[in-house]
């Protein structure tokens, strides 16, 4: 038993309020335990300088995360420096990724859709929930570009889905919260599109390094997860569900 | 009539989510029409250095302001130049003020709370619905310190709140959202105790200059909107309200 | 009687030196009391990128304000992180829009008056005077512009000049020195146009709010001191005051 | 056969020049293929801030990670902006995380070595090579501080080495040079100790997803590819290789 | 004849407003031509942090350089990245080593001296006359100090002027303006000081190589430039004059 | 007799490891005594913005100058602030403009040569060394570009070499390395071409000033060593030596 009560290979609670707000084409409020997380995916007609160098350019879909000041306790300040700091950096850039191979660039036609992740509450696994909630916003804002030609059966190939597991305690355990996170000796993160092929792979182990066995059991347990995450996504995305209309 | 139905002398219906989230003491989602801000009232067991001059050092209340990238459209870049604009410097130095306006720093004791204001959807009004719905969660942030011997009727001396006036198509009219607000001659901020003294009086007039009689026609309506956005803050904080405390 | 031997609606003395330097359109070294100003107005025949989308583009008037190290005592280090601070961003965008009051943009053309304002002594009352004496440098560079077409009487519409009034140990007073604003409770500060309307108000209390009757108080007197400006501007001016030239 | 001749399970020839430089207690080039870096470890008596709070402190391990200019055509700018780009970023905390596997940060006392890795020229595999190099310098600093009382045996408690693996062309293959992870599939970076247990796995698709039997091949690849790192390492450190000191 | 009717050993005239402002110990508005600038030598008691290695630590001078946005035309925009640029950081460094050549830091005791040189208008020579002006504000604010127990005779230990020379159509003249400033072929500053020693010499020639018979003949201009320049400070300055003091 | 065994008038050995690297047109390594430089000349088919205006454009030849974090003891930290410290930026001027001074631009045509100066190992004389081991690396870009239909005989027209001169103890010495630079009494670099004129001369006493007669005899050690490197960059470069191309 985990010390909220789940059993190893128990997802926390997942819940999700959609539209949240009105600006941006898509837009969700994710829950996962306490983590609470704002997704917008908001569409520009306009693609990065260096695609402009493909004839015709393919679009772009890109993430940014950022964690409000009030999202954790002590206070997190707002970083003035200008600079992104390296955490926050190699999480947009995963997502970014994540996100990316659901899509096909070309079919979105030369324009952007950049998904915001604003983390409103912080209790571990918000790169995850980004992945998994960011989806979701995503389709939203490509189905939203059906008026103007875009075909989101073309677009969308694919769904993907991310979820965080770890060692605590010896134990392998699946979708950490920031009690557990903080006590693990190995952290994993894994995207796996709804099809069951890997985007990423990320094992890091300060503490102590992993042996093969323990590599094993622990991508078990988060297929395990990610199959039930991908189901979640299927009941709320309904109609707009890719591997469905796709197949 | 205006474009949405209201009289000139009318607010936007108002509404709160309160708490919102867990990790700071006061933790807010206000609307006013579309307009949705998270305001979270962090607390920190410090002072700014320049504090650090008095003896004993009194506590110190500020403000932070952010717009999130999906409240407007088109997409509002996130600014990575580490500089806040100029527009963001004004408004959270307004906030800052006017919520000082309402409390003893020497009763706070050395501490610092801060007031962090981000916009989840900007459809007008936004710096004077942060003080309106940052007041609560600043109330509730001083009522979370009484474990630690602080008398909330001595911090809280007063409350304040914010609204904005106008002139559009020559009418003075109450509490602009985006539309009315994108065409204003003039563009006025009253900030206000719930004891009927002014904290800002902030008017601006790019297009056309005002006569006194506009200046006085507008102060009207916005002393009318204020005694009822101090009655709503009222009967939101409930016993925690501190004119009723204090009196 | 004032610390300085002024009466409460007593301006400090005045002074001009025009032109000062050679390089630049406008230029004018401003004394009130010992508060020293130099206003210099550049011309560029180019606008800022968001005027091009206007057909054809209207011009721009738009102030910077800076104060030098040596201006003050203890010595203000120069800001070299990039940043101009809260008060100098609010100062300079009050400036601007004032100045702006004054003018026709679409008269000027497409070109860009640039009115710097670099504090070589801070005493109080730096921001208002920037305005007063900026308008005279905006004056003679807009009169500069007569040899390219330029109709100084179809630019110049109206003049604008600032002062700031506050409530000092109870007494509202006019033009506060650095002494007196540092003890005020009030601070407001007026800019209105030779006509006698309105371009800006700003009157914040930190310290303790302000009643109406207190606010009509300090109105009457920044009206008188304006007016007395506004003559001393129009003796300065001679045959380039817009109000004899358009009337 | 690949585009330089190699078969898929081949390593590019590796060497090491040591010691390159004299003001750093280690500092080694090592080659691979034509990839080159220079790679310092230098000691400093003191500790981050954070580590302070720790009693005693202990020691800390970091590494910074930069190309050169000219090693890539065309040339890369310097970056004036003051931010890391993301990908260093990611790059450096990698190194940093990788090579505080190998170290007993008590054992090695309140000192900092940081192994500054900076790539004189660039043909792939940088990051990898910064690991498998820079854990030689840093063994070189760490057995110069054996005067001042520090242990290396009990500080150094591991070794760590680091190989890319990808799919190109839909071969697995090991340690691609630039023009193999311009077109590879998948990108994974493997660390590992010289007692075989895994330090980071990074797997990471943005052209197309993965099959659990795709990462099985490619991990077989890259663990033995790691082995013969291993080996290398141990015969270029002799004396000072750490897992027959501590055998 | 030269361009302005001088000959090539003349001087432009130079003239001094001292003190220029109140509030700095040192203030002085020098004119050499049409060249102004605005010294000012501020004086703060605390040195900068590695002076406090010293025991006891010495005192120290330094320089500011800017040019006001209004000095030149066209306009000369603000640099609002945060950088000094590369020309202004070659300047202060000269000025702050050229006035530390006059100056025992030993005998100024633990404070800072800060000469600021805000160039008002900019017409050539602005580096050179910054240090000949520079150094009057100093004496001034040395000699403000004397209240404090400072001998202004043991600090001052030398005076210091600059002057630049150049080779014009192939003529070496002294004293350039802008207009000669642009065609030179060859540019130099020469600092000496009162006692006819250097303290600095660079010449550059970016055009044309120079022979070493041109450098002679230059220098010979420069050095009966800086005895008048030195004549002229001893007569500004009086009874401050450090080599009659120090006689 | 120097600490190192050197005569005042010896030169430190110099050596150069050519081509070091193969990503740029020009790459060398070279050393003089422990001082160790890595130079490349990279070339871009483009030119800054401010060439643009001149027609045709002529080329550009440009330097950056960086000390690696191992190059000194104790370790230099990165710069990431964003700024080029003073120091450096005047060393990276210095280097540009005397390698220019050897260079037509008009022959080299619309291109920018950008020659990088990366220290891994500093000592004393390192911006001297840059120039002398830069320019033997922009000859080579040169010659690379002969296919281009680029005439290295047009585009360089003259060679260049630098070296340090200064007092130590009293005594004039040549090329000064890390102890005696931070000993000398006045620090002179000399930068002259191949056919013996100055192209720089930089001389700067901080501590003491120094007589004509003490510059009389830097100069001529100076001109002496100039002409020993010269000739060593004549050897390393044989038929690329522009002086015997050019006669």
């Amino acid at each position: 038993m985990r010390h909220d009560g789940r059993r190893p290979e128990d997802l926390r609670p997942i819940s999700i309020e959609r539209p949240f707000t009105s600006a941006a084409a898509g837009s969700v409020l994710v829950r996962a335990g306490r983590t609470t997380i704002l997704c917008t995916a908001s569409v520009e007609e306009s693609v990065p300088p260096w695609k402009l160098r493909e004839d015709p350019p393919s679009g772009w879909v890109t993430a940014e995360y950022s964690m409000l000041p009030g999202s954790t306790a002590p206070r997190k300040p707002r970083d003035r420096s200008g600079k992104v700091d390296g955490r926050s950096t190699e999480i947009q850039r995963l997502i970014g990724r994540s996100l990316r191979a659901a899509v096909d660039l070309r079919a979105l036609g030369p324009r952007t859709i950049t998904v915001d992740c604003d983390v409103l509450l912080a209790d571990g696994g918000t790169r995850t929930l980004c992945i998994t909630g960011g989806f979701v916003a995503l389709c939203d804002a490509v189905h939203a570009l059906a008026p103007l030609g875009v075909d989101p059966a073309l677009v969308l190939t694919n769904s993907v889905a991310a979820i965080s597991v770890g060692i605590v305690n010896g134990q392998p355990v699946l979708d950490l919260d920031y009690v557990e996170d903080s006590r693990a000796d190995v952290d994993m993160n894994l995207v796996m599109t709804g099809d069951g092929r890997f985007v990423e792979i990320q094992g890091s182990a300060e503490r102590n390094a992993f042996t093969p066995a323990e590599l094993t059991s622990q991508m078990a347990l988060g297929e395990a997860g990610l199959r039930q995450l991908s189901q979640w996504q299927r009941s709320v995305l309904g109609a707009k569900w890719p591997l469905d209309i796709n197949s």
